[in-house]
């Protein structure tokens, strides 16, 4: 029933909740990214090596749905997937869930594509690397 | 050709630039919001005001697409247009263009319920504060 | 020779760091912030607890000493020591250290006043809690 | 009576406030960050000229005194004054404004080096270009 390739536990930080006493919707979005550049470095993908590489990974799809909303003192689980996207786009399939009920609080698919000088560049490096680990 | 109903000039911030120096994913989220608080604001519809109400507007749903990177100095063109869909949810239909230029940066839809006592509530008065502009 | 009363382990997150490479200054205010509330946690301070009471505490000064700037992928330890000044102000003495040499990164003091209805409060419930611990 | 030598109009974003429904610690930092790069960029000092000349400005201490609280819709105004302080090290003397009423909001010194090379470089050529303003 384990539906992810990697999952990391976080806790709510209060500077992250805002006038309405829940996390900001847009600290989310750093969650997801953490998240991301933490499994791909599990990896072995990190963004120094992509440096070397002249290799930019970029967002060029964010979706996500809010379901529930995390406040101080959550702690939750931080699950990714990945499939691609016909040749060039990489899927990150993102799910958090609060710890002590399960429950899922958001949804998210992030799509990337890496770049290099100014092109769209083929991610088989990529899934080479998430389908070793 | 004026297709929105609300604009706001603002300019990159370093702070919000990352490692790969463009304005972090996570940002234009908080562009975006702080688009729609001004648009309302502009309307009579503040935070201050739904809370006596005790009306919560909640972020439902965010797709973003990211086209092009803003990066440090840019000043940009944040709009703003809005619908409904269904009974229930408000959809921010929100793009970022680069001022020197006018080119579109991202393009967003973002879906708000608005909720009391724990259950959406009909938003009406939500649009005709929004269409006595 | 263990000089503080609480730590807590932390690793930087990419969205963290700035054009410049490096954990932009503002975030470590984020860091030390989120230590504070840790510890006060754990000594049973909650800022729920506090709000029931009508209590703010706030920070009224910081003065911050950066010696080594933090990059993508460090580890640290985040420390918190706790003293008195006067009557009313809380000092908590912050350092934070990077994991894998122990060198101290940045040096840290924040002083706290709680509000009660505009005005200081005496803060001898916060170190009675502090020293129960 | 104008006791600075720059000056920047801004107003408070929602997302900058936290829990306790007033401007977040961390996010002034980010406010005395982005008045300085506007008021470096005024007199031809930007971020991509000094990477050019291989210099990095480094903030090497943060003094900040809280006076009163930002909150939601406040507008406000942030000013810089610049001294030298031995050889090496620019003060930067900056207040936060409140704008409806004048009222001092916070008051930071902040301390940078110039860093070329992993050593602090003389700050000349930086006054040069403040005082022919």
């Amino acid at each position: 029933m384990k539906d992810f390739l990697y999952s990391l536990e976080l806790k709510v930080r209060d500077y992250e909740c805002d006038l309405q006493s829940v996390v900001n919707n847009a600290a989310y979005l750093n969650y997801l990214e953490h998240t991301r550049h933490e499994f791909l470095l599990s990896v072995g993908l990190d963004f120094t090596k992509l440096s070397e590489m002249n290799l930019s990974p970029m967002v060029y799809r964010a979706d996500i749905i809010y379901k529930t909303s995390l406040v101080s003192g959550d702690i939750f689980i931080s699950t990714i997937n990945v499939s691609r996207k016909g040749n060039l786009k990489i899927l990150f399939h993102q799910k958090i869930y609060r710890k002590k009920d399960n429950k899922l609080m958001i949804s998210a698919t992030i799509t990337k594509v890496i770049v290099k000088d100014g092109k769209a560049y083929n991610p088989d490096f990529y899934f080479k690397a998430i389908n070793q680990e």
